[in-house]
C-alpha cells in the first residue's frame, strides 16, 4: 500500500440545538476529503481503527454553549469532528513510536491523521485488556468514574450507599465496580433503562439495579434507598436527579458528571425538589475529567492491578459496533438512544 | 396586672401547598385562646414583644415536605405557629433570669408563653444595637450570612467577586456588609427587586446592586459580572439561580441558602443552564443555619466588634412593622411580597 496523501473526514456543518440530524437540508455533519500534510520531524501518520463515542462530544458542537463557558475550545464549523480513537501507526519519523505501534490519540472522525508523536499515547494489548479498553475502562471513562468517586465526592468504605444513574453506560458500569469492589462501599444501587441492562449491572457487582422505565420505579427506588444515601453519581440529570434529591442523606454528595437527558433538548432541567438541597445540606459538585488527566497513569495502573485481582471486569463493559466510515455519526447517535451497555466503541470496517 | 392564666395564639389549621391564605373556608391559621400552665422550677412566663419573620417558617408548615426530610420537626396541625421572638420576662422562678429581663426565645405566635429559663437567651440593649437586632443581624440571620460565607463557600479577600440575591433582605443585607467590609472581598454585586432597594444595598457597601425587575437586567448582570464570579450567595433560587450559573467562574461556589421564589408554588425550579454546573465545575452547597448554632456566640461577638468599628450597620437593616396580635400572619406574609428591606420584624402593639 502506498502512503495515502488524503483522508476522508466527517466535518461539522451545522451546530445543533437539539438532536443532531444526519440528513435533510441542514445536516449536522458532512463527509469530505482533505489532503494530508507530509510527515515532519517526530511525526506519525495514523490510521484510525476504533473511535470513542462520548456524550461530551455533544457539548463541543452545541449551538447555544458560549465558547468561553466550555472547558475546551468548541469544534468549529468546517472542522473535522473531534474524537478520541485507537489508531495504528502506518508511517513514522519518530524513533519512539515506530510503524506498527498502536496508540490512543485525538484521531478526530478522520480515516488518517498526521500528529506529533508526543500527542499520541502508545498502548499494548495485555491479558484481559484489549485495545478498545484504552478508550473506556482504561481511558477517560475509567478516569471519570475513579476521580469522580474518589476526589469529587470522596466515596469510601465509610459510605453506606452509592447510587449511580446511567449504570449500564460506559462511566456508570465503571462506577458500580469501583465503588463496590475497589472502594468497598457497602451498598451500590444502579439505575438503568432496561431490565436486561439492570441484570447486567447487577452482574458487575451492584446490589440492585432499577429500571427507570418500569412503572413502579419511584417506589422501588424509595425501597432500595431506605435510610437514604450518602453519594449519588449522576450521569443523566433531569427527572432522575430531581428524584434523587429526595433520597439524599443529610450532607449527601452528588457528583454531577453528566446530564444526558438534557443534551438534545432545549427544555430546562425541572427540579421540583430543589429545596431538598438546602434542607438536607446536599452538595452538588460538577466535574470534568480533563482536570484529572495528569493523574491518568496512576489510575490506569490501579485498574490493571484490579483486573489481575479479579476486582474489575473491563472486557465486558463495552459495545463494539462494526461501522463503515460513512456511518460514524450514525453509530455515535446510538449514545442518545440508550442502546449500548458499557462503552460504545466504533470499530471501523 | 395580675398574672395571665391564658394566652391568645395563632394555630396552624391547614398545611399550604402554595401561598398561605388568611381567609376563606380553609385558612392556613386560626386564632384561639389556650390556658397557660403554672410556672415550675426555673421557669419564666414570657410576654412577646417582637416576632422574627423568616422565609424558613414557610417550610415548617408545608403540605408536601415529608417530616423526615425537614431539618426540624414540622409544625403540627393544631399547634401554635413556631417563631422566634424577643420577649419580656413577666414572671420568673429562675434566679438567673429575673422578672424584667429581655430574652430571645421560641415564643411562637403566642402572646404569652411559659418556658424553662434554659430555653431563653438573655439579651441587652447596647449602643448601636437595639433589642430587635437579636432577631436579625445578631441573631439567626446574621449567623446565616456569616457562616454561609465563611464556612459553606469559604469566601475571603482572595475572591474577586461575590454576588448575592435577595440583597435587600435580612440575610442578603448582612451578606453584602460581611463580604465587603469584614472579609475584604474585592467586589460585591447585589440583586434586589426595586431601584430603591438597590440604592439602599449600595449604601450598605455593595459596589453595585441590580434590579432584577428592570428590563435590561440580564445585560446589566453580564456587565456587572464581567470576568465571572467566584461566589454566589443564593437566597432566591429559580430564574436568578439559573442565570447565575452562566456567570460562575470555573470552580465557582454557590451557597444555597434559600429559594424564596419557589416557596409558594408547585412549579419546579427550571434550570436551563444546569450543564454549566458540570462544564465549569460549579459547586452548589445547601446549608441550614441551625448547624452553626453552637457557634452563635462567636459570631455575635464578631458582629458587636464590627459595629463598634463602623464596619457593620445593624440598626438600618430592619423593617419593623407595628402589628396587632390579630394581624401577625398578615405581617409575616409581607416576606413573600418583597416589600421589606432588611429583617422584617413584627412589633406587637
Amino acid at each position: 500500500m502506498s502512503t495515502p496523501t488524503s483522508t476522508r473526514q466527517w466535518v461539522l456543518s451545522n451546530k445543533p440545538t437539539s438532536l443532531p440530524v444526519l440528513s435533510g437540508p441542514n445536516p449536522t455533519f458532512h463527509l469530505e476529503s482533505a489532503p494530508l500534510p507530509p510527515l515532519g520531524t517526530d511525526q506519525v501518520l495514523l490510521k484510525t481503527l476504533f473511535l470513542s463515542n462520548d456524550p461530551a462530544q455533544r457539548g463541543w458542537i452545541d449551538a447555544n454553549i458560549l465558547p468561553e463557558r466550555l472547558y475546551i475550545p468548541p469544534v468549529q464549523l468546517g472542522e473535522a469532528m473531534r474524537a478520541y480513537g485507537v489508531a495504528l501507526v502506518v508511517e513514522s519519523t519518530a524513533q519512539a513510536l515506530p510503524k506498527g505501534a498502536y496508540v490512543v490519540a485525538g484521531t478526530k472522525w478522520s480515516e488518517y491523521r498526521v500528529l506529533d508523536a508526543s500527542e499520541c499515547q502508545e498502548i499494548k494489548e495485555v491479558e484481559g485488556v484489549g485495545l478498545t479498553q484504552y478508550l473506556g475502562a482504561l481511558g477517560l471513562t475509567g478516569l471519570t468514574a475513579w476521580y469522580g468517586l474518589v476526589e469529587v465526592v470522596k466515596a469510601s468504605a465509610e459510605d453506606g450507599t452509592v447510587v449511580v444513574s446511567g449504570a449500564a453506560g460506559a462511566t456508570g458500569s465503571m462506577v458500580v465496580q469501583i465503588a463496590k469492589k475497589m472502594l468497598g462501599v457497602k451498598r451500590v444501587v444502579g439505575i438503568a433503562g432496561t431490565e436486561e441492562k439492570c441484570r447486567w449491572v447487577e452482574g458487575l457487582g451492584a446490589d440492585v439495579c432499577l429500571n427507570y422505565k418500569s412503572k413502579g420505579f419511584k417506589e422501588e427506588l424509595v425501597k432500595a434507598t431506605d435510610g437514604f444515601v450518602e453519594v449519588y453519581f449522576d450521569n443523566v440529570g433531569g427527572e432522575i436527579l430531581d428524584l434523587m434529591l429526595t433520597r439524599m442523606k443529610r450532607f449527601g454528595r452528588v457528583a454531577a458528571c453528566g446530564t444526558i437527558s438534557g443534551y438534545n433538548t432545549d427544555e430546562p432541567v425541572g427540579l421540583r425538589n430543589y429545596l431538598e438541597v438546602i434542607m438536607n445540606r446536599v452538595e452538588i459538585k460538577g466535574f470534568v475529567v480533563i482536570d484529572y488527566l495528569p493523574k491518568a497513569r496512576e489510575a490506569r495502573e490501579r485498574f490493571l492491578k484490579a483486573v489481575k485481582e479479579g476486582k474489575l471486569v473491563v472486557g465486558e463493559n463495552e459495545t463494539v459496533v462494526d461501522t463503515a466510515f460513512e456511518d460514524i455519526p450514525k453509530t455515535w447517535l446510538k449514545l442518545f438512544e440508550g442502546g449500548n451497555t458499557g462503552k460504545l466503541v466504533t470499530k471501523l470496517t
